[in-house]
């Protein structure tokens, strides 16, 4: 028997009706591509949006067609979403921080029909578009005045473009399973993959993302999403922000730390978010400047682990609330956050900070296990750790145009990541799996070894990769990079850890080496290091022949 | 095209998993109906609730199958919510207020199979029992201590009901689109109307109903629902509370001043709701103690108009943020609350209070319109008001065993309620459709003129309604009680009211009268009030003719 409730689809397009109706006023405001601070608003988007639908729709695209988006964060790029989404194609967002190789690879897979990009990527478009068949217009992010010669197929000026349409255009109604967005992840090896997001997914996403104990998103918030709509989804922020009709500012291309700082302070943000890198920025141009953040009242760190003195720093001198995230763009992307449930929320100084270096405990809609490489469930003690992985309505269950299956027997996603759980739930990732090193059946993060020898005085950089050994099957080495002008022997670094971590878990070796090598994305890149290191022996196998 | 995210219905047992892994220590205190408090938690909840699962399959409760509970706030009746929901059974919360008869006949309607009901209510159950074919068990909620000697069919002590069972049970999977809960709603005229809730229904209204701008449930509020679980579906507490991991204080039967104030104070209970009467109760109580409120931070008032004066005392004299809010059984039940956006949130004093009069905006996933008779969508001015329709996925569209089409042609649902909508969508009841009095086209608030006439000091209770005229199809007649020994006249009120409404506003007459009619809920019961007028003329008429 089934209830009696309303058909009411879940479709991406109801949010900015929503926005537009109930808080139509709200500031969006965004620091253009061209330079200027251009001020719009809810309904003014919404109204835009209904533009790009149409105009869309009269070249030619179609429900499932994908439409590329190379862009900073801005008005124009919220409104090609929704205008994309309105009409049932496919936003893609394509990273410009992908070698240019990977992003022929992917608008190719993703078979864009149109792609929508700001000014900033002409050049690199240029360059590139030969290679891309399938792309039958570019629109230009920017007006008449500003719009540059360029050689891009039908390139056209977005406000031109827009112009030809007068806004009378019905959204689009289809089922709520019907593809919404589109998002390459990029290992370290292989090609990248396509995750197709659903309208259903990603507005039940907005959902979790909003809720008091995740981002706490109010109307009364004035939200500044410096993570880019092309980083793992935007974190929802294009979505969960309208849902609750906070007010926007959008950082254009100026990320920054002076520039953020302006936007924090101009315009009393609130709530804000964004991978430590941009963090660290800001931090130093406050230090440097003496300036305080007054308004801000929550960060929202993630993409990469929150140093610890950086929560510290955010919490104790500025009075802004830390909440370290954990997500992937396979779970729209939020997994987890750490904010207090009542178990910790008393805690203050060092007990807060090491709580606050946990990813923290996801919302309702998402599960969490974590398994040995049987697949059988580890404790949640906080010590043990195992393959992290997920199951819920906003994580993926397969690949763009890829056959694998990527589930296990019980419908949960491999994160790739290796992580504790603590009694309350909270998750710590402790290593990425393939980077763990495995010794005698048990495993050693390479992380804690990593984070313990940059403690050392004189090292600069350093990674652990595990080698094969006959007797315990991987054994860590150590690769340092001193600091320059430092020296240092094996004796020197290993007795700095000795009593740090269990003694099995010290390296077998350190190797000094110039420097080590790191994706486009700045992360250490270990397949080249263990290619590096593929013919070294540790002077402990040769003790165990 | 299909997105590519996971298949995971929105089932409701689902929530109390997450409760159970996420928060399973967090506390859920009653007072028990036998008297003492009694403390557990969201685990041991989840684990007894797997009994009832288990036990009433045993029964033979199949899906779809009606279970009927007739019980207090308290952890058992939580407990066989999440059992009931587990085996794809139906909660059929009765309100125990509505007249035997009607129980009577809700209880056939629904073809309950099994009622699970607490002690209170034993004696009358033993006197309808035998009218209720359909009921093959009865479980008293409570223990063999307890148990009292009874007739009911086949009646079993709740604690011994489950002891029979070991908690080795899966919860059943299926359709989110299926019937979890039913409550019947009970107008002035005609029979009960069973409204039918989905386990997709429920689980979005408690994703807007915890959203920062409604409820704003943390893992770190303690939550006391004095609004009863058969009441509207609760106010979708019992979903939305373990959504979060909230703690919980359930009132049992006791909601008294006195009462509801102790377990306040003891438990330092962060979040109520209730309706006014209670607020009403407690309040008296406050003010007859001497105590104040320092732990709790928001109430939430609703079920009827909030008084002006209850919102004031909460929020000038306790420092308890009011929340007014409006709903209906029919959208399960959250409608609006009256959160404050940005353009209100800097009002104090008067001007918030004028605010907090009405009844707020709606969260994402409910949405509104006002309307003439004709359809007509009109202005949202805060002035002109009209017909309140409302449509979303957890809004009701059709009734139990009941082909009437209940919805518009763009499917929203008639609230029954008159409404006006201000410039920032906040929306406020002015009148029940059927007691608005039609004049010449244009109506007339008989809340307003009601709300006017008490505050004249002699009156003690007011009611308006439409009597018949030639000319304007109808005019109001002002039906007055006074207080105890007072004497007034018709030109004593008239002259009270006037500058104080438009002049066509005006009554044309003034009835005095001993009482006024009520219902079971203590409402006005305007339609014997009609009665009682039906033969009555105005003077205007008289004078019109």
């Amino acid at each position: 028997m089934l209830g009696l409730m309303q058909d009411w689809p879940l479709l991406l397009h109801r949010i900015i009706d929503h926005a537009a109706i109930y808080h139509g006023t709200r500031p969006v405001i965004t620091r253009s591509v061209e330079g200027p601070i251009v001020e719009t608003n809810y309904a003014e988007i919404r109204a835009r949006a209904l533009k790009v639908a149409q105009r869309l729709e009269r070249d030619g695209v179609k429900l499932g067609d994908r439409v590329a988006t190379l862009a900073w964060n801005t008005w124009r790029h919220l409104e090609c979403w929704y205008g994309i989404l309105g009409t049932g194609a496919v936003y893609h967002t394509v990273n410009p921080r992908l070698f240019p190789d990977q992003i022929v690879w992917i608008i190719n897979h993703a078979e864009d029909k149109v792609m929508m990009l700001d000014l900033t990527f002409v050049p690199l478009m240029e360059k590139l578009a030969d290679k891309l068949p399938t792309i039958e217009r570019y629109i230009i992010l920017t007006d008449a005045a500003h719009m540059p010669q360029t050689t891009l197929k039908n390139a056209v000026a977005y406000e031109d473009w827009i112009a030809e349409a007068d806004g009378d255009f019905a959204w689009k109604q289809f089922d709520e399973n019907t593809a919404a967005g589109m998002c390459y992840t990029s290992g370290t090896t292989g090609d990248p993959k396509g995750v197709l997001y659903s309208h259903r997914s990603n507005t039940l996403h907005a959902f979790m993302a909003a809720l008091p104990d995740s981002k706490n998103l109010s109307a009364t918030d004035v939200c500044l999403p410096v993570v880019p709509f092309f980083h793992a989804n935007g974190w929802s922020l294009a979505f969960s922000t309208p849902m609750v009709g906070a007010s926007l500012v959008l950082p254009g291309a100026k990320m920054d730390g002076a520039s953020i700082y302006e936007l924090l302070d101009t315009y009393k943000v609130s709530f804000t978010a964004a991978v430590p890198t941009v963090w660290l920025m800001l931090l130093q141009d406050l230090e440097k400047t003496g300036a305080k953040l007054p308004h801000l009242k929550r960060v929202v760190i993630g993409g990469s682990a929150c140093p610890r003195a950086m929560a510290k720093t955010f919490e104790e001198k500025y009075d802004v609330e830390v909440v370290h995230a954990w997500g992937m763009t396979e779970m729209s992307p939020l997994g987890s956050l750490c904010t207090m449930k009542p178990e910790y929320a008393a805690l203050t100084g060092d007990a807060r900070l090491d709580i606050q270096q946990k990813q923290g405990h996801p919302p309702f809609g998402v599960e969490m296990k974590i398994t040995d490489d049987e697949g059988k469930r580890l404790a949640w003690d906080g010590k043990v750790f195992g393959r992290l992985k997920v199951r819920g309505p906003a994580v993926a269950k397969a690949y763009f145009k890829n056959k694998d299956n990527i589930l296990d027997a019980e419908g949960f996603f491999d994160t790739g990541d290796v992580a504790t759980i603590d009694q309350y739930g909270y998750m710590q990732v402790t290593d990425r799996a393939k980077d763990v090193i495995k010794s005698g059946g048990e495993w050693i993060s390479s992380i804690d070894l990593e984070n313990l020898a940059v403690g050392h005085p004189k090292v600069a950089e350093a990674a652990v990769i595990g080698i094969a050994h006959p007797k315990w099957d991987e054994r860590p080495l150590l690769v340092i990079v001193l600091k320059k002008g430092e020296t240092a022997t094996k004796d020197d670094i290993l007795g700095f850890m000795q009593g740090k971590v269990a003694k099995w878990w010290l390296p077998d070796d350190v190797a000094f080496v110039e420097d080590i090598p790191h994706t486009a994305t700045g992360k250490i890149q270990k397949t080249t290091l263990r290619k590096q290191f593929r013919d070294y022996r540790l002077p402990t196998v040769e003790a165990a022949e």
